[in-house]
Formats: C-alpha cells, structure tokens, sequence
C-alpha cells in the first residue's frame, strides 16, 4: 500500500522504518522539505539529524505535507498534536478526501512544563480526532496507538508478548476493518485491538495520557502498556 | 478504626459493608438523616430503600454529614462528584482537620445525557481530588479506587487473580500508607497499588473514566481492571 505519513518526529520515523519493512510505500511529509534535508541538528532526544536517518532508510520519500498526503491511498498523522490541524489543511482536504486518515497523535500542551495537559478544546468534551474529522468531513478518521510509546506502535511484543490493549476508534467500519489489517501486521492481534466505537472514543484515548505519563515519571521506562482484565 | 463514609449510594454501602466485614466501626453520613431513613424509594439501579439495607448492616451508624466525619478517624468520600466539596464543607473542616480523607469519588457531569463527561473547572488542569484538598488544606486527602467498579474496589480477587492496578495519589506520604493498608485489607497487594505521586495524580486517575465508561458500554459489565505489563 502506498502510505504517507504527515509528520517527520520520531513516531513518523518509527512507523515509516517498519513500514517500509514491511513494503509498503512510504511517503513523509514535513513544513519544508529543503530546511529537513539540510539541516544538521538533532533531534529534541539527541537523535542524529533527519538527514541521516533517511540515508539509512533510503527507500523512504520526502515531500511537503500536501505531496506526502497526494502520494498515500492512507494518510497517517504522527505530527505533534498541537500542529495537527494546520499541518493537515497544509496538506489539503482534497489530497485527503475518500482516504482513511490515521491519527496517532496526542493534543497535548507543554506550554506551562511537564508534565504537559491536554490542550484547551482539545479535551473532555471535545478531542484531537473529532477536530481532525470535524474539519476533513470527506476523510476517514481512525483513532488508534495513541496511548503508548512509538516503539511499542510498531512492535507490542515488546511487552507482554504483545497482550495488551490498543484502541480504536472511527465513524466508518470499513475504515476501521483496514485500519486493523494494517495493525495485525504490525503484530496486534485482533483480540487485543479493542474497538470503542465512534470517533467520540478519541476523547477517552487521549484522556489516557495524563496516566500515561504519571506512570513513566515512576518507571522511566516507555515500554509499558495496559492489559484489560475481566 | 473507625471510619466516616460521606455519601450513602451504591459505592457508600459497598464500602461500609466491606468495612462492618473487616470488623472496622462504621458511620454513614447522609445530607438528611430523617429523610434517609423514611424513605421507601429504590435507589436508582432498583436496589432496596436504604432503610432495609441498614437493617441486614445493622451495626453500621447513620449520621449527618458533620457526625459521620465527626466519628471517623479516616473519612471516605463516596459521594457524586458533583456533590462532593459542597457535602463536605457541610461535613464541617473542623471534623476532617489532621485526618485522611480518602477520596474514591469521580466528578461525572450527567447533564448533556450519557456517556457522561468530566465537570467543567474540575479536569484536566484540575481535579476533584485536588479541589478537595485546597478546600481543606488541613486534612490529608488520599485519591484511590476512583478508576473502578464498586465491587472491584473491595473485592479486587474477582478479575484476574486480583492483578490488576490501582492508582494511589496524595500529598502525604504516611496517609498513602495509612490507606495502603487499609486497601491490603480489602484484598490488594503491595505490588498492585501504584503510588504516582502528589495529589495532582487525580487528574490522572480521574481523566480514565471517559476510557472506563467506553470500555463499559463495549462489555456491559462493571467486573473490569487494567493491568499495568512492562
């Protein structure tokens, strides 16, 4: 499947990595493609520049927002949540329109430190996934792997040999249906991909990552989830 | 020990007759005693009036709001969270100074119908458990058993062998320890209680009702935890 994935941090690294494991097409879309392709810094972790991540990853493409969003039969948003909305009008309703959007990302506020809230909004009564739908009415948006670190997202065997939960959430089934053919190959098992219904179920996912964080200021640890017990 | 329990719902008698069970003295607290006790209305889940259930809980005292917190040495408030800081201002400060205050309530807003959402002013940047405890700066508020069903809360052995998580926030240190005994008694072991810290976790452990009440509407049964795998 050809992929493009609206973002270039490290959730966008990590999925675009095994994606292209995976052989699927991938293309990235960043604000502004010469300053990622020559900028030498690293990253907010220390990671290498960008740059010399996709030397390593050579089969992957970059291009703008809207070139990435144009490339993909699926468009996934892994940019940071505060930008989400902007960066996908960048990218353009009508590159995104009959497509199913994965959103992955998080509305979350670092503007008065850690640990960060939710953005105002952006929370309880409204979510980062119900925006997105609101403002893309043509596009499919399925909530999921929002509630963990990026490196359980594409391998839950990690921990747990993979039981544990990863929501998901969306208006259309059938979107919902690719979406977790998507996930069992990223090792998620059916059973342990847990669907709370519409895309309201983006405010309960999110709402997860205030505990999210609270529990990895104990463990210092992001390779952590949840298992659901009954 | 003899505890005060704000609040004479569902939640309220599962954790006084679970209390009377473990040999602790137990009062009550109710808004109007007169009018609880005369009563013959079935609360809202079709259970019996309050009057027939104290009858079989006999040893358990009834009181206002200001004697049950009067009688404990640890209060319990398992009021609706909507009612929670009024209820206990009517409880009265001087009666909860220097005490615990374990706060197991949920600040759920009905009014827009179901699913419910959080209470506007008491979440995300705010909490109930941390407005309880501005409120009565003097009493030592421990937030626990918020994030599930009643039933669970004082019976931890009916999923999974008991392992599964529940979250501890507070501002004291001794008063977390205090109610984690209190919790080994009702069946939870050291290992599944995760201290996340000061009273600001509340924010935490409320913020996974919205998830709770999603995964509940998916399995129509109250008799579900997380478990924490790493």
């Amino acid at each position: 499947m050809k992929i493009g994935i609206i973002g270039t941090g490290a959730v966008g690294k990590t999925i675009a990595s095994k994606l292209l494991e995976l052989n699927h097409g991938v293309m990235m879309g960043t604000r502004n493609v010469s300053d990622k392709i020559t900028s030498t810094a690293k990253d907010i972790y220390g990671n290498p520049p960008f740059n010399e991540w996709l030397k390593t990853n050579n089969k992957i493409k970059l291009g703008s927002f809207a070139e990435a969003a144009a490339f993909g039969d699926l468009i996934i948003n892994a940019t940071n949540g505060r930008n989400s909305v902007t960066a996908l009008i960048n990218a353009g309703a009508k590159n995104l329109a009959g497509k199913i959007l994965v959103d992955i990302a998080n509305p979350l506020d670092f503007s008065s430190g850690m640990p960060p809230t939710l953005l105002a909004g952006l929370n309880n009564t409204n979510s980062l996934g119900e925006e997105i739908q609101k403002t893309f009415p043509d596009t499919m948006v399925v909530k999921t792997l929002n509630t963990m670190w990026c490196g359980l997202m594409i391998n839950p065997n990690l921990v747990e040999k993979g039981d544990h939960i990863n929501f998901i959430s969306g208006n259309n089934p059938e979107a919902k249906t690719k979406v977790k053919k998507l996930l069992n190959q990223f090792g998620w098992l059916d059973e342990n991909i847990f669907d709370i219904g519409d895309i309201t179920g983006a405010r309960a996912t999110e709402s997860l990552l205030p505990i999210w964080l609270k529990v990895m200021g104990v463990t210092k640890n992001g390779a952590f989830n949840f298992k659901l017990v009954r």
